[in-house]
Order: C-alpha cells, then sequence, then structure tokens
C-alpha cells in the first residue's frame, strides 16, 4: 500500500484523549493524576488494554515504563519509537504528556487498520513519572532508562508524606521485571503540546524543536529569628521572608540582566512558622533557570549566587544552598528535525523551528538515539493548568506529522 | 495580718509552670497547646482542679472562659481580676500566657494559706483563643465578653480543616452555661512576658507598660498566571509571587519610610500552585501594621495600599485586600501602670515605663476596666518559639508585683 495518503482518524484521537482525561478528572476541566497514584493506576490498566487490542508485546520494566511494540519486517533493526507520559501536574490539562502517548496510540491503530507492514518495529512507550511533581526530579524513568540516573536512587526518591517511589511502584502493581535498561533505538519522536505562546503567536500548526533548553534547579533555605512580630523592633531583626523576597526579585531580574535567551523563576517557597505575628524564621525557596546556552545559565547562577550571599548577609540571615539538578541544553537531531519540517510542509501544515523551553523524556532519549519532537501549539500558551487545551484539529495535525515522521524512519534499513 | 512582707512561693510557682509545660509539651522544649485541642482541654481541667483546691467558685462560660472567684469581705463591690491564656502558639513557649494564669493562681494560693481576706472579691480567669493562630482572630473570648465581638461570629470561626470554634468547644467539654457578659470589674491586671528584647536590654526587672499599640491586619490576594516556566517568555508574565515580593518589601521598609514608632511585618504567606516549574497564579499574605500612633498606622496603610496597587497593575496581578482587624491604640489606666511602678519600687525591683507591642486579652479588658499589665523580661527577646525563656527569679518577681497590686485594690472600699 502507497502511504503517501494515510492519516490518522482525528475523532478517534479525540475519543481517545477524552476517555483518558476521565480519570482524575478535575472540576475545573483539567486533569489530577499524580504518577503512581490510583489515577495512574487506572490510566496505565487502560492503555495497556489498548496496546493489547492491537495484539502489540507488552512489557513494563522495574521503573513502570509500559512499552508496545509491533513487529516489523525485519526484527533484528533498531525500532523506531515514541512516547511521552500519562502522569500528570496536580490540576494539569487534559493534553500534556498524555497527546504524547496517545498520538502514537492513534499512529499505532492507523498501521494496524491498513495493515501497513513496517521494515523496522514500531514501538511506543508512557514513562514513569515524567512530572516529577509528585517525586522530584522530573523524568526521571527515562533517565534510568537512558542510563542516565541510578535505577536505586531513583527507588528511594520520596514524595511530601514521605513514602517511597519503589514502595508506590509496587503499589499499584506497576513494578515489572523487565530491566529498564536502553536498548537500540533507530529514532525517536515525542509528540506534545508546546506549553508555551510561540506557535500561536506565529500562526503555526506544527513546531519542530532544534532542542531543549538548558534547565538549572536550586534550592535555597534561609534562617531568619522568629519572635513575636509586635514588641521586636524593626532594627535586629533577622526576617528570612524578607531576604527571600529580595532573592525572589533578583531571580525574576536575572534574565534582562544577563541578556540572551534565558528565562528564571522561582514556583515555590515554603515560610515558616507561616503566622501572622511571628518573623519568619525558615524560608525555603526554588530557582529554575533555563537557557539555550549552558554557559550564559552558569555565569548568570555565579552572579545570583554572589548575589543571595550579599543580601543574606545583609539581613543577618544564614542562607544554605544546594544545587538539585542540572541537565545541558539539548540539540535534537539536525536530519530528524528537518524531517518533522518537511513531513509537515508535505501535509500542509504550517511549521516553524523553535527551541523547547520545557524538558521532556526526549532529554534523556537525546543522549542515546536520535530524537526530534513535534509541537502543537497550546492556546494563550497555557500549560500545567486546568484551562490547557489545543484544538481537536491540531492533534490530529500533530498525529498526521508523527504518522508520516515514524514511517519514514520504520522505513529506513539496517 | 500585716501584708506587706507577704511573697508568693517562688518555687511553688515554678513547678506549677513546670507541671503545666508537660501539657503539649515538644521535643525542642516548648510547648503546642492549641485552642480547644485534646492538650488545652488536660490542661484546662488541671487548671479547674488547682481552682478547686482553693474552694474558688468556678464558673465557665459560653466562650470556655474560666474563672475562679474567692470571696472577700463585701462580696457586693466588684472584684479585682487577673488572667491571661493559656492556649499557646504552634510550637509556642513555656511562658506566654500560662505565666500570666498560674501567677495569680500562685497569687491566690499565697492568699490562701495566709489566710488573708480581702475586701473585695479577687478573681482569676484563663481567656479562650487567645492566640488566634487556630481560629482567627486573637483575643476573641475577651473580646466577646467585653462586648467588643459577637458570640455567635466568634463561634462560626473555622480553622484550617473547616472545624468550627463552638463545635471544638462543645467537642471537649467547655462550652458553659453562663453567658459570656462582662461584670463589673474593679481592677484588671494582667501578667505577662514581655516578648520583646527592652527590658532586657534596659536590664529591668518589671516593665509597666502604659498602653498597648494600636494592631492592624490586612490580608492580601493577587492572582497572576500559570504557565510552564520553562516555554514562557518572562515578558507578558503574570507571576503572582513576584508581585508579592515587592509588597512584602515595600512592608518592610515602611516604619522607616513613615518616621515615628511602628513595626509592620509580612508574617504568612501562600503561594499557589507552589510546583517549582509553574509560575505562581495565586498569592495570599497578611500584614500586620502596630503603632502607639493610630493616624500614623492609618497613613502608613494608605500609603501602603496605593503601592500595592501601583505594583500589582506593573506587574499585570489583580490584586484584592481585605482590611481584615484593626483595633485601636489602647492607654492603660493611668493610676493602675503607676501602681506597677510603685509597688515593683516597693519590692525592690527595677523597673520601666513603656509599650505593648503585641494585644493581649487586657486590650478588651482595658475597654470596660480599669486595667494594667505587669511585664517581666524575655531571654534574648525572643517569644512565640520554643526556647522562649524568663527566668524563675523574674517570674517570681512579677508575681510578687502583681500579689502587692491586686492586694491594693482588693482593700479599696466601694
Amino acid at each position: 500500500m502507497d502511504t503517501k495518503n494515510l492519516r490518522v482518524n482525528g475523532k478517534r484521537l479525540q475519543q481517545t484523549l477524552e476517555e483518558m482525561a476521565k480519570i482524575g478528572a478535575t472540576p475545573g476541566g483539567g486533569v489530577q493524576r499524580l504518577t503512581l497514584t490510583d489515577e495512574d493506576k487506572r490510566a496505565r490498566d487502560l492503555f495497556i488494554k489498548w496496546l493489547k487490542e492491537l495484539n502489540l508485546e507488552v512489557t513494563v520494566d522495574e521503573m513502570g515504563n509500559i512499552f508496545g511494540k509491533r513487529a516489523g519486517r525485519n526484527n533484528d533493526l533498531a525500532p523506531v519509537l515514541s512516547g511521552s507520559h500519562i502522569d500528570s501536574q496536580p490540576k494539569g490539562g487534559r493534553f500534556d504528556g498524555i497527546l504524547g502517548v496517545m498520538g502514537p496510540l492513534e499512529v499505532l491503530r492507523t498501521l494496524h487498520e491498513n495493515e501497513i507492514e513496517t521494515e523496522r518495529p514500531v514501538a511506543i512507550v508512557d514513562w514513569t513519572n515524567e512530572e516529577g511533581s509528585r517525586f522530584a526530579p522530573a523524568m526521571v524513568s527515562s533517565g534510568v532508562w537512558a542510563g542516565a540516573l541510578e535505577r536505586d536512587w531513583a527507588y528511594d526518591r520520596t514524595d511530601i508524606n514521605g513514602l517511597r517511589f519503589e514502595d508506590e511502584l509496587i503499589r499499584i502493581g506497576y513494578k515489572g521485571d523487565v530491566p529498564a535498561e536502553k536498548w537500540p533505538i533507530h529514532a525517536y519522536y515525542e509528540y506534545h503540546i508546546e506549553q508555551g505562546p510561540i506557535l500561536e503567536r506565529e500562526k503555526k500548526i506544527i513546531g519542530a524543536p532544534k532542542g531543549i533548553l538548558c534547565l538549572h534547579w536550586y534550592d535555597i533555605y534561609l534562617e531568619g529569628e522568629a519572635n513575636q512580630v509586635g514588641p521586636t523592633p524593626m532594627e535586629g531583626r533577622h526576617d528570612a521572608l524578607c531576604a527571600a523576597a529580595e532573592m525572589i526579585l533578583r531571580v525574576n531580574r536575572l534574565p534582562k540582566k544577563m541578556g540572551g535567551n534565558m528565562v528564571a523563576t522561582v514556583g515555590e517557597i515554603q515560610n515558616h512558622p507561616n503566622s501572622r505575628n511571628i518573623i519568619p524564621d525558615k524560608v525555603h525557596f526554588t530557582v529554575d533557570i533555563r537557557s539555550w546556552d549552558d554557559d550564559l545559565a552558569l555565569r548568570a547562577w555565579d552572579d545570583l549566587r554572589k548575589d543571595f550571599e550579599e543580601l543574606a548577609a545583609g539581613r543577618g540571615c544564614p542562607i544554605r544552598i544546594e544545587e538539585t539538578w542540572r541537565v545541558e541544553h539539548s540539540p535534537f537531531n539536525e536530519d530528524l528535525v528537518q524531517r518533522v519540517l518537511d513531513t509537515s510542509a508535505e501535509l500542509g501544515y504550517s511549521n516553524l523551528r523553535m527551541v523547547s523551553g520545557a524538558g521532556h523524556d526526549a532529554s534523556y532519549m537525546n543522549q542515546i538515539a536520535p530524537t526530534a519532537m513535534i509541537f502543537v501549539p497550546s492556546i494563550d500558551g497555557r500549560s500545567h493548568v486546568e484551562v490547557e487545551k489545543t484544538t481537536w484539529e491540531d492533534c490530529e495535525a500533530g498525529a498526521n506529522v508523527l504518522l508520516h515522521c515514524m514511517l519514514k524512519s520504520a522505513q529506513e534499513g539496517g
């Protein structure tokens, strides 16, 4: 069969996404499906049911990563893989992650019903705990699978209630027997919503990120002196929240100060004892710095760190800094990026070469296999929120691009 | 009996305070005895047991306020009252509040064992929920008793888990039958730790505040736009935490800007969704402004409010402001304040006329009866923390001042 005119079933993709969105649905129209919760388990069960309907070879590895493999003509050749994640942010949206699992599922369904044979095997994957919002850090299971992170270290991550990653994995029945170890991949495509405003602003349907920004995470701990606010004069106070406020504003000004392409954010803060009439004595906050230019991000941190130490000293608030996580910027495989752009054009979709500001499982996959991503627009650039939305037409367009990119890669010989 | 040489039993006062400190004791050496919890109930039960050992007339009113009254020669005369509160801050100290209940208990024990008759009745009180840290606002039950607050409104206050004040009062068995309504008081003395560094700095044992600073509480709610931090450019962000940080620093600079005697503090902040890779979209924080000069505090708030509105507009973050609570500065009865100073001098204790930065039940009592307070030094000015400490010698000194002030007032005719 000539596959040139082959298209996914957009309606079926929509129905599949709607079915999934019921699991962990929030009153605000979003989804809360935190990793390794009962909701995650239900979504996994449904996903596996769908994989089995296509007679795929389903495996669950010891990190809970779920693979479904469709045989090719030559199963000695490395497969083409596509996937993303089923887990969501707290009160997250109905597209982030799941579109990148249901998208390739729709691709495999299209191949299946049209009885398309590929040269190479084609596979789909759901990576455990991409979000990192229950168990930090993010993308932990693709990281272990790619050999960048230690399995046992990942097992020992705990959530806010002290529950261990491994225990929760066992509890929901998804600690598989297969080692979480990479195997050869001919090409990895990850289909995802943009999560930013660029495609919408530029009026493009398909985005092909040339790679992922570097990502640096820091944790800052400040100590002040707790006292009843009324009887404690302003002079001599050691107010940890004031110190944190000064630092938060320095983070916010950092991109402008450093110039170049960079974002810097404080998203999380804990204040202690958090009582309106007690001076705060313990504050923890996070810093997130991202750039295409790793050196710029490091120089920015050096600058910021000096500022932090000065500000802390000025307030008499001892500071402790943890350099929590650092991922270098990650340029994708240029041939695959170009393939995404070319395929979009062939299918008549407007398209744009861009960057990805968010980390994805593609970051780790890019370390071990030719990798590219396919972005579709996020309405108003909103993501990680309940109102996150991408039109069904755009979801279908992205899946068609994925279909033809996967087909092209899957027909390449050894 | 000539009472001139009468003294309290400092050792017994210490033992009583140590006994009480076991209830809700924290590993850090402090006390957590939040109002209307099981710990509060146990402390109340013990207090009532001690009151009954002195054959006092014990009543519990419908706000859970506990009174113990000792008859005088002329029980038609208005009694002299002294008290404070048994409840504590979360991880609070072993002196705040409880010293002002165990202090007059020691006074009554001293009168009892020396068979001292007074002209007027002498009474002791434990006011429910002075701290306001579980159910806001603070000092609610002395406020109801004094007629400044509505009983049913107080009943409907809820804690962070949505539990109602009245329900919790019933649950611990302390919703009494007696109406929470003021009766005539000849003099009200409240004995308390200073909770600030002034007495220690000035090397004085006894402080006599000329009154309590005004207290203005505000609640600020900011809205931003939540988005994934990586793909969202710095321009166009609406970061509610950055807006809050700017405002926190304005609050901190306010006393210097306005001049005059004033403190201003942000003690509490909630950030949403509080995820390190999402731009904060909802921030709530509190503002606490105190001064001896009510007008200055109001002018300061006018100034601050304008700043807040400008800063919010600048960040594109809608702001909502609640003027939660406002108590005017409260000058105590000058005769009683002078009596505290004179009595301290007679007993050989160094002393200081000062102000109280913290609100106390004395604030409401001052609206309906001649009122004064007796302060003793807080080591390092620390309070509302586990390391809160006052020497046993100073505790004893304050109780002796209280004894003789109460005696003087109780011997005054009708």
